[in-house]
Protein backbone atom coordinates (compact mmCIF):
# COMPACT_ATOMS: atom_id res chain seq x y z
CA UNK A 1 0.00 0.00 0.00
CA UNK A 2 0.94 3.83 -1.03
CA UNK A 3 -0.31 6.38 1.48
CA UNK A 4 -0.25 9.89 -0.40
CA UNK A 5 0.22 12.46 2.83
CA UNK A 6 1.29 15.06 4.49
CA UNK A 7 3.17 14.99 8.18
CA UNK A 8 0.90 17.69 9.30
CA UNK A 9 -2.23 16.93 7.74
CA UNK A 10 -4.53 15.44 11.00
CA UNK A 11 -6.43 13.65 8.32
CA UNK A 12 -3.54 11.63 7.27
CA UNK A 13 -2.15 11.48 10.98
CA UNK A 14 -5.46 9.45 11.45
CA UNK A 15 -5.12 6.92 8.30
CA UNK A 16 -1.33 6.40 9.94
CA UNK A 17 -2.26 5.34 12.82
CA UNK A 18 -4.72 3.18 11.71
CA UNK A 19 -1.88 1.46 9.12
CA UNK A 20 0.26 1.31 12.20
CA UNK A 21 -2.26 -0.13 14.67
CA UNK A 22 -3.25 -3.13 11.88
CA UNK A 23 0.44 -3.64 11.54
CA UNK A 24 0.67 -3.05 8.05
CA UNK A 25 3.40 -1.47 6.48
CA UNK A 26 2.78 0.96 3.35
CA UNK A 27 5.17 3.50 1.63
CA UNK A 28 5.19 7.29 2.64
CA UNK A 29 4.09 9.47 -0.35
CA UNK A 30 4.64 13.40 0.36
CA UNK A 31 2.07 15.70 -0.84
CA UNK A 32 3.63 18.90 0.26
CA UNK A 33 0.31 21.13 0.73
CA UNK A 34 1.82 24.63 1.52
CA UNK A 35 3.74 24.00 -1.72
CA UNK A 36 0.38 23.71 -3.84
CA UNK A 37 1.74 19.94 -4.63
CA UNK A 38 -1.87 18.79 -3.95
CA UNK A 39 -2.87 20.97 -6.98
CA UNK A 40 -0.49 19.85 -9.51
CA UNK A 41 -2.00 17.96 -12.51
CA UNK A 42 0.30 15.24 -10.77
CA UNK A 43 -1.21 14.44 -7.71
CA UNK A 44 -4.61 15.67 -9.41
CA UNK A 45 -4.38 12.18 -11.37
CA UNK A 46 -4.42 10.69 -7.97
CA UNK A 47 -7.15 12.36 -6.24
CA UNK A 48 -9.95 14.35 -8.11
CA UNK A 49 -10.63 16.63 -4.88
CA UNK A 50 -6.97 17.68 -4.51
CA UNK A 51 -6.75 16.02 -0.59
CA UNK A 52 -4.95 13.82 1.06
CA UNK A 53 -4.78 11.54 2.38
CA UNK A 54 -5.14 9.28 -0.87
CA UNK A 55 -4.40 5.54 0.10
CA UNK A 56 -3.27 3.39 -3.03
CA UNK A 57 -4.47 -0.44 -1.98
CA UNK A 58 -2.30 -1.71 -4.87
CA UNK A 59 -1.63 -5.21 -3.44
CA UNK A 60 -4.80 -5.34 -1.61
CA UNK A 61 -7.49 -7.85 -3.80
CA UNK A 62 -9.02 -4.21 -4.50
CA UNK A 63 -6.46 -1.88 -6.60
CA UNK A 64 -7.70 1.24 -5.89
CA UNK A 65 -7.29 4.27 -4.71
CA UNK A 66 -9.09 5.40 -1.29
CA UNK A 67 -9.95 8.79 -0.38
CA UNK A 68 -11.92 10.39 2.60
CA UNK A 69 -9.88 9.27 6.08
CA UNK A 70 -12.75 7.99 7.65
CA UNK A 71 -14.03 6.02 4.82
CA UNK A 72 -10.45 4.89 4.29
CA UNK A 73 -9.93 3.48 7.97
CA UNK A 74 -13.18 1.15 7.79
CA UNK A 75 -12.03 -0.20 4.51
CA UNK A 76 -8.88 -1.21 6.49
CA UNK A 77 -11.29 -2.29 8.98
CA UNK A 78 -13.39 -4.73 7.52
CA UNK A 79 -10.46 -5.90 4.75
CA UNK A 80 -7.61 -6.58 7.82
CA UNK A 81 -10.34 -7.19 10.79
CA UNK A 82 -7.22 -7.70 13.36
CA UNK A 83 -7.05 -5.74 16.17
CA UNK A 84 -10.55 -4.54 15.37
CA UNK A 85 -11.31 -0.11 15.19
CA UNK A 86 -14.91 -0.82 15.88
CA UNK A 87 -17.00 -2.48 18.75
CA UNK A 88 -18.44 -5.90 17.84
CA UNK A 89 -22.11 -4.35 18.23
CA UNK A 90 -24.01 -1.81 16.39
CA UNK A 91 -24.93 0.05 19.15
CA UNK A 92 -21.37 0.45 19.70
CA UNK A 93 -20.20 1.15 16.59
CA UNK A 94 -22.78 4.15 16.61
CA UNK A 95 -20.95 5.55 19.33
CA UNK A 96 -17.78 5.20 18.09
CA UNK A 97 -18.76 6.34 14.71
CA UNK A 98 -20.21 9.35 16.55
CA UNK A 99 -17.29 10.09 18.77
CA UNK A 100 -15.27 10.04 15.42
CA UNK A 101 -17.56 12.55 12.88
CA UNK A 102 -17.61 14.62 16.45
CA UNK A 103 -13.66 15.39 14.99
CA UNK A 104 -14.44 15.12 11.81
CA UNK A 105 -17.86 16.53 10.81
CA UNK A 106 -17.56 19.50 13.84
CA UNK A 107 -14.08 20.64 14.31
CA UNK A 108 -11.61 19.44 11.21
CA UNK A 109 -13.72 20.42 8.60
CA UNK A 110 -14.07 24.33 9.71
CA UNK A 111 -9.96 24.56 11.19
CA UNK A 112 -8.43 22.98 8.05
CA UNK A 113 -5.39 24.92 5.81
CA UNK A 114 -7.87 25.78 3.15
CA UNK A 115 -10.40 27.44 4.95
CA UNK A 116 -8.20 29.54 7.29
CA UNK A 117 -6.29 30.74 4.15
CA UNK A 118 -9.88 31.87 2.82
CA UNK A 119 -10.00 33.92 6.12
CA UNK A 120 -7.13 35.41 5.91
CA UNK A 121 -6.51 35.37 2.61
CA UNK A 122 -10.29 36.54 0.64
CA UNK A 123 -11.75 37.73 3.96
CA UNK A 124 -8.90 39.92 5.01
CA UNK A 125 -9.51 38.96 8.38
CA UNK A 126 -6.14 39.42 10.80
CA UNK A 127 -3.76 36.44 12.22
CA UNK A 128 -5.48 37.14 15.70
CA UNK A 129 -9.34 36.61 14.36
CA UNK A 130 -8.21 33.55 12.47
CA UNK A 131 -6.74 31.89 15.83
CA UNK A 132 -9.48 33.15 17.38
CA UNK A 133 -11.76 31.18 14.75
CA UNK A 134 -9.61 28.05 15.14
CA UNK A 135 -9.87 28.11 19.28
CA UNK A 136 -13.79 28.50 18.94
CA UNK A 137 -14.56 25.51 16.91
CA UNK A 138 -11.78 23.38 18.44
CA UNK A 139 -12.82 23.99 22.16
CA UNK A 140 -16.86 23.77 21.10
CA UNK A 141 -16.15 20.47 19.58
CA UNK A 142 -13.63 19.22 22.04
CA UNK A 143 -16.45 20.11 24.88
CA UNK A 144 -18.91 17.93 22.79
CA UNK A 145 -16.37 14.99 22.36
CA UNK A 146 -15.62 15.49 26.57
CA UNK A 147 -19.66 15.24 27.23
CA UNK A 148 -19.70 12.00 25.11
CA UNK A 149 -17.25 10.64 27.05
CA UNK A 150 -18.87 11.70 30.54
CA UNK A 151 -22.07 10.44 28.87
CA UNK A 152 -20.61 6.79 28.14
CA UNK A 153 -18.60 6.79 31.08
CA UNK A 154 -22.06 7.34 33.37
CA UNK A 155 -23.42 4.24 31.05
CA UNK A 156 -20.26 2.20 31.86
CA UNK A 157 -20.76 2.55 35.39
CA UNK A 158 -24.37 1.48 35.57
CA UNK A 159 -23.74 -1.77 33.91
CA UNK A 160 -21.38 -2.41 36.25
CA UNK A 161 -18.21 -1.98 33.48
CA UNK A 162 -14.68 -0.69 34.35
CA UNK A 163 -13.73 2.74 32.91
CA UNK A 164 -12.94 2.84 28.95
CA UNK A 165 -9.12 3.17 29.17
CA UNK A 166 -9.36 5.02 25.16
CA UNK A 167 -11.85 6.71 24.43
CA UNK A 168 -14.38 3.72 24.12
CA UNK A 169 -13.12 1.06 25.69
CA UNK A 170 -9.79 -1.01 26.73
CA UNK A 171 -8.63 -0.76 23.22
CA UNK A 172 -8.07 2.24 20.39
CA UNK A 173 -11.07 2.82 17.81
CA UNK A 174 -11.85 4.94 15.23
CA UNK A 175 -12.66 7.57 17.58
CA UNK A 176 -9.04 7.87 18.89
CA UNK A 177 -7.66 7.54 14.95
CA UNK A 178 -9.70 11.33 14.84
CA UNK A 179 -9.00 12.46 18.45
CA UNK A 180 -5.63 12.54 19.11
CA UNK A 181 -4.11 14.26 15.68
CA UNK A 182 -6.90 16.98 16.96
CA UNK A 183 -5.69 17.38 19.82
CA UNK A 184 -2.36 17.88 18.67
CA UNK A 185 -2.94 20.08 15.78
CA UNK A 186 -4.61 22.61 18.30
CA UNK A 187 -1.58 22.41 20.42
CA UNK A 188 0.20 24.32 17.15
CA UNK A 189 -2.34 27.14 18.04
CA UNK A 190 -1.29 27.21 21.65
CA UNK A 191 -4.53 25.82 22.59
CA UNK A 192 -4.44 25.18 26.01
CA UNK A 193 -6.72 22.02 27.19
CA UNK A 194 -8.79 22.31 29.99
CA UNK A 195 -12.03 20.75 31.76
CA UNK A 196 -11.73 18.11 29.75
CA UNK A 197 -10.56 15.35 31.79
CA UNK A 198 -11.45 12.09 30.33
CA UNK A 199 -10.70 13.21 26.77
CA UNK A 200 -6.92 14.15 27.52
CA UNK A 201 -6.67 10.65 29.66
CA UNK A 202 -7.91 8.58 26.10
CA UNK A 203 -5.23 10.98 24.38
CA UNK A 204 -2.66 10.49 26.96
CA UNK A 205 -3.50 6.55 27.03
CA UNK A 206 -2.83 6.46 23.20
CA UNK A 207 0.24 8.40 22.99
CA UNK A 208 2.00 5.87 24.62
CA UNK A 209 1.41 3.35 21.82
CA UNK A 210 4.09 3.06 19.50
CA UNK A 211 1.39 3.10 16.82
CA UNK A 212 0.37 6.44 17.78
CA UNK A 213 3.50 8.31 18.38
CA UNK A 214 5.04 7.08 15.38
CA UNK A 215 2.26 8.29 13.14
CA UNK A 216 2.72 11.50 14.90
CA UNK A 217 3.91 14.23 12.78
CA UNK A 218 7.56 15.00 14.38
CA UNK A 219 8.54 11.20 13.28
CA UNK A 220 7.41 11.60 9.54
CA UNK A 221 10.16 11.93 6.89
CA UNK A 222 8.81 15.12 5.27
CA UNK A 223 8.87 16.49 8.75
CA UNK A 224 9.87 20.02 9.01
CA UNK A 225 10.08 22.04 12.73
CA UNK B 1 -38.48 5.61 17.27
CA UNK B 2 -38.38 9.21 17.72
CA UNK B 3 -36.49 11.65 15.61
CA UNK B 4 -35.79 14.98 17.52
CA UNK B 5 -35.08 17.44 14.03
CA UNK B 6 -35.98 20.06 11.93
CA UNK B 7 -36.83 20.99 8.78
CA UNK B 8 -34.44 23.11 7.73
CA UNK B 9 -31.38 20.87 8.80
CA UNK B 10 -29.27 18.88 6.11
CA UNK B 11 -28.40 16.62 8.81
CA UNK B 12 -31.97 15.96 9.97
CA UNK B 13 -32.98 15.92 6.38
CA UNK B 14 -30.32 12.70 5.78
CA UNK B 15 -31.61 10.56 8.41
CA UNK B 16 -35.59 10.82 7.27
CA UNK B 17 -34.36 9.54 4.05
CA UNK B 18 -33.10 6.95 5.50
CA UNK B 19 -35.96 5.90 7.82
CA UNK B 20 -38.39 6.47 5.17
CA UNK B 21 -36.04 4.51 2.57
CA UNK B 22 -35.99 1.38 5.10
CA UNK B 23 -39.78 1.92 5.67
CA UNK B 24 -39.42 2.56 9.55
CA UNK B 25 -42.25 4.78 11.35
CA UNK B 26 -40.77 7.08 13.17
CA UNK B 27 -42.31 9.84 16.09
CA UNK B 28 -41.05 13.39 14.20
CA UNK B 29 -40.31 15.57 17.61
CA UNK B 30 -39.60 19.42 16.10
CA UNK B 31 -36.11 21.06 17.62
CA UNK B 32 -37.23 24.44 16.31
CA UNK B 33 -33.18 26.13 16.17
CA UNK B 34 -33.34 29.73 15.24
CA UNK B 35 -35.65 29.63 18.24
CA UNK B 36 -32.72 28.03 20.13
CA UNK B 37 -34.40 24.94 21.12
CA UNK B 38 -31.47 23.04 20.66
CA UNK B 39 -29.91 25.15 23.50
CA UNK B 40 -32.09 24.37 26.06
CA UNK B 41 -32.58 22.51 29.14
CA UNK B 42 -34.96 19.77 27.61
CA UNK B 43 -32.90 19.07 24.76
CA UNK B 44 -29.53 19.53 26.40
CA UNK B 45 -30.51 16.19 28.02
CA UNK B 46 -31.04 14.62 25.05
CA UNK B 47 -28.28 15.84 23.21
CA UNK B 48 -25.17 16.49 24.92
CA UNK B 49 -23.51 18.69 22.05
CA UNK B 50 -26.97 20.23 21.12
CA UNK B 51 -27.25 19.45 17.66
CA UNK B 52 -29.73 17.93 15.65
CA UNK B 53 -30.95 15.44 14.77
CA UNK B 54 -30.86 12.67 17.75
CA UNK B 55 -32.56 9.04 17.08
CA UNK B 56 -33.89 7.87 20.38
CA UNK B 57 -33.98 3.94 19.34
CA UNK B 58 -36.75 2.68 22.27
CA UNK B 59 -38.37 -0.17 20.89
CA UNK B 60 -34.84 -1.65 18.94
CA UNK B 61 -33.11 -3.73 20.41
CA UNK B 62 -31.35 -1.08 21.99
CA UNK B 63 -32.30 1.82 24.16
CA UNK B 64 -30.07 4.61 23.42
CA UNK B 65 -30.06 8.23 21.81
CA UNK B 66 -27.99 8.00 18.58
CA UNK B 67 -26.29 11.28 17.09
CA UNK B 68 -24.27 12.19 14.47
CA UNK B 69 -26.83 11.47 11.16
CA UNK B 70 -24.05 9.39 9.05
CA UNK B 71 -23.39 7.05 12.60
CA UNK B 72 -27.40 6.93 12.93
CA UNK B 73 -27.70 5.85 9.10
CA UNK B 74 -25.11 3.18 9.49
CA UNK B 75 -26.79 1.74 12.90
CA UNK B 76 -30.13 1.53 10.78
CA UNK B 77 -28.50 0.06 7.79
CA UNK B 78 -27.05 -2.96 10.50
CA UNK B 79 -29.76 -3.27 12.52
CA UNK B 80 -32.33 -3.29 9.64
CA UNK B 81 -30.59 -4.26 6.73
CA UNK B 82 -33.06 -4.00 3.87
CA UNK B 83 -33.26 -2.43 1.78
CA UNK B 84 -29.20 -1.68 2.51
CA UNK B 85 -28.07 1.75 1.63
CA UNK B 86 -24.22 0.10 1.45
CA UNK B 87 -22.86 -2.13 -1.18
CA UNK B 88 -22.00 -5.50 -0.11
CA UNK B 89 -18.47 -5.26 -0.91
CA UNK B 90 -15.47 -3.54 1.02
CA UNK B 91 -14.43 -1.77 -1.95
CA UNK B 92 -17.99 -0.31 -2.48
CA UNK B 93 -18.87 0.58 0.64
CA UNK B 94 -15.26 3.04 0.78
CA UNK B 95 -16.62 4.41 -2.25
CA UNK B 96 -20.02 5.54 -0.85
CA UNK B 97 -18.60 6.55 2.53
CA UNK B 98 -15.88 9.06 0.82
CA UNK B 99 -18.92 10.11 -1.52
CA UNK B 100 -21.24 10.65 1.43
CA UNK B 101 -18.07 12.35 3.45
CA UNK B 102 -17.44 14.63 0.74
CA UNK B 103 -20.96 16.15 1.39
CA UNK B 104 -20.56 15.73 5.21
CA UNK B 105 -17.03 16.37 5.74
CA UNK B 106 -16.44 18.97 2.96
CA UNK B 107 -19.23 21.06 1.85
CA UNK B 108 -21.98 20.73 5.37
CA UNK B 109 -19.96 21.79 8.56
CA UNK B 110 -18.63 24.57 6.97
CA UNK B 111 -22.22 25.88 5.94
CA UNK B 112 -24.49 25.31 8.79
CA UNK B 113 -26.26 27.85 10.68
CA UNK B 114 -23.57 28.18 13.51
CA UNK B 115 -21.19 29.34 11.20
CA UNK B 116 -22.79 31.73 9.21
CA UNK B 117 -23.99 32.99 12.59
CA UNK B 118 -20.17 33.44 13.63
CA UNK B 119 -19.22 34.99 10.09
CA UNK B 120 -22.22 37.56 10.18
CA UNK B 121 -22.25 38.31 14.07
CA UNK B 122 -18.94 37.71 15.61
CA UNK B 123 -16.91 38.74 12.42
CA UNK B 124 -19.20 41.06 11.18
CA UNK B 125 -19.16 40.02 7.68
CA UNK B 126 -21.93 41.65 5.22
CA UNK B 127 -24.44 39.16 3.78
CA UNK B 128 -23.01 39.11 0.51
CA UNK B 129 -19.94 37.81 2.28
CA UNK B 130 -21.49 35.31 4.01
CA UNK B 131 -23.48 34.05 0.45
CA UNK B 132 -20.14 34.17 -1.31
CA UNK B 133 -18.68 31.83 1.72
CA UNK B 134 -21.76 29.66 1.22
CA UNK B 135 -21.81 29.46 -2.59
CA UNK B 136 -17.75 29.03 -2.44
CA UNK B 137 -18.18 25.47 0.25
CA UNK B 138 -20.75 24.49 -1.69
CA UNK B 139 -19.73 24.45 -5.32
CA UNK B 140 -16.32 23.36 -4.21
CA UNK B 141 -17.33 20.41 -2.99
CA UNK B 142 -20.26 19.47 -5.28
CA UNK B 143 -17.44 19.75 -7.96
CA UNK B 144 -15.56 17.16 -6.46
CA UNK B 145 -18.44 15.07 -5.70
CA UNK B 146 -18.99 15.33 -9.71
CA UNK B 147 -15.29 14.12 -10.42
CA UNK B 148 -15.94 10.89 -8.01
CA UNK B 149 -19.01 10.07 -9.90
CA UNK B 150 -17.16 10.83 -13.32
CA UNK B 151 -14.34 8.67 -11.92
CA UNK B 152 -16.73 5.65 -11.07
CA UNK B 153 -18.68 5.76 -14.07
CA UNK B 154 -15.66 5.29 -16.14
CA UNK B 155 -14.77 2.20 -13.45
CA UNK B 156 -18.03 0.65 -14.06
CA UNK B 157 -17.70 1.21 -18.42
CA UNK B 158 -14.91 -0.15 -18.24
CA UNK B 159 -16.22 -3.28 -16.13
CA UNK B 160 -18.89 -3.40 -18.78
CA UNK B 161 -21.77 -2.38 -15.80
CA UNK B 162 -24.14 0.06 -17.46
CA UNK B 163 -24.29 3.47 -15.61
CA UNK B 164 -25.44 4.33 -12.34
CA UNK B 165 -29.02 5.40 -11.79
CA UNK B 166 -28.43 7.27 -8.27
CA UNK B 167 -25.10 8.13 -7.09
CA UNK B 168 -23.41 4.40 -6.59
CA UNK B 169 -25.31 2.26 -8.59
CA UNK B 170 -29.07 1.42 -9.74
CA UNK B 171 -30.41 1.97 -5.64
CA UNK B 172 -30.03 4.62 -3.33
CA UNK B 173 -27.03 4.50 -0.68
CA UNK B 174 -26.24 6.70 2.20
CA UNK B 175 -24.34 8.51 -0.39
CA UNK B 176 -27.64 10.14 -1.80
CA UNK B 177 -28.79 10.54 2.05
CA UNK B 178 -26.04 13.09 2.20
CA UNK B 179 -25.69 14.64 -1.23
CA UNK B 180 -29.93 15.17 -1.63
CA UNK B 181 -30.62 17.84 1.40
CA UNK B 182 -27.14 19.49 0.12
CA UNK B 183 -28.39 20.29 -2.99
CA UNK B 184 -32.00 21.33 -1.50
CA UNK B 185 -30.05 23.50 1.01
CA UNK B 186 -28.09 25.42 -1.66
CA UNK B 187 -31.49 26.80 -3.73
CA UNK B 188 -32.12 28.09 -0.46
CA UNK B 189 -29.12 30.49 -1.26
CA UNK B 190 -30.10 30.99 -4.83
CA UNK B 191 -27.24 28.50 -6.05
CA UNK B 192 -27.77 27.54 -9.33
CA UNK B 193 -25.69 23.93 -10.36
CA UNK B 194 -23.67 23.59 -13.54
CA UNK B 195 -21.66 21.30 -14.62
CA UNK B 196 -22.94 18.84 -12.19
CA UNK B 197 -24.48 16.36 -14.84
CA UNK B 198 -23.77 12.86 -12.97
CA UNK B 199 -24.67 14.55 -9.86
CA UNK B 200 -27.90 16.27 -10.50
CA UNK B 201 -28.89 12.98 -12.63
CA UNK B 202 -28.50 11.13 -9.32
CA UNK B 203 -30.23 14.17 -7.20
CA UNK B 204 -33.38 14.19 -9.48
CA UNK B 205 -33.59 9.96 -10.09
CA UNK B 206 -33.77 10.50 -5.90
CA UNK B 207 -36.61 12.90 -6.05
CA UNK B 208 -38.59 10.99 -7.67
CA UNK B 209 -38.91 8.11 -5.10
CA UNK B 210 -41.59 8.86 -2.11
CA UNK B 211 -38.93 8.21 0.59
CA UNK B 212 -36.78 11.29 -0.77
CA UNK B 213 -39.90 13.74 -1.41
CA UNK B 214 -41.71 13.18 2.21
CA UNK B 215 -38.31 14.02 3.82
CA UNK B 216 -38.19 17.22 1.91
CA UNK B 217 -38.32 20.16 4.35
CA UNK B 218 -41.77 21.72 2.71
CA UNK B 219 -43.37 18.12 3.80
CA UNK B 220 -42.43 18.40 7.31
CA UNK B 221 -44.56 19.35 10.07
CA UNK B 222 -42.71 22.12 11.25
CA UNK B 223 -42.49 23.48 8.32
CA UNK B 224 -42.15 27.04 7.75
CA UNK B 225 -42.19 29.21 4.06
Amino acid sequence: MKLYNFFRSGTSFRVRIALNLKGLPYVYQPVHLPKGEHRQDAYRAISPDSLVPTLDVQGDPDQALLSQSMAIIEYLDETHPTPPLLPADALGRAQVRALAQTVACEIHPINNLRILKYLVGTLKLSDEQRNDWYNHWTVEGLKSYERRLQDLARQRAAAGLPPSVYSYGDTPTLADCCLVPQVVNGTRFGLVYEDLPLTMAAFDACMKLPAFEQAHPRNCPDFEA
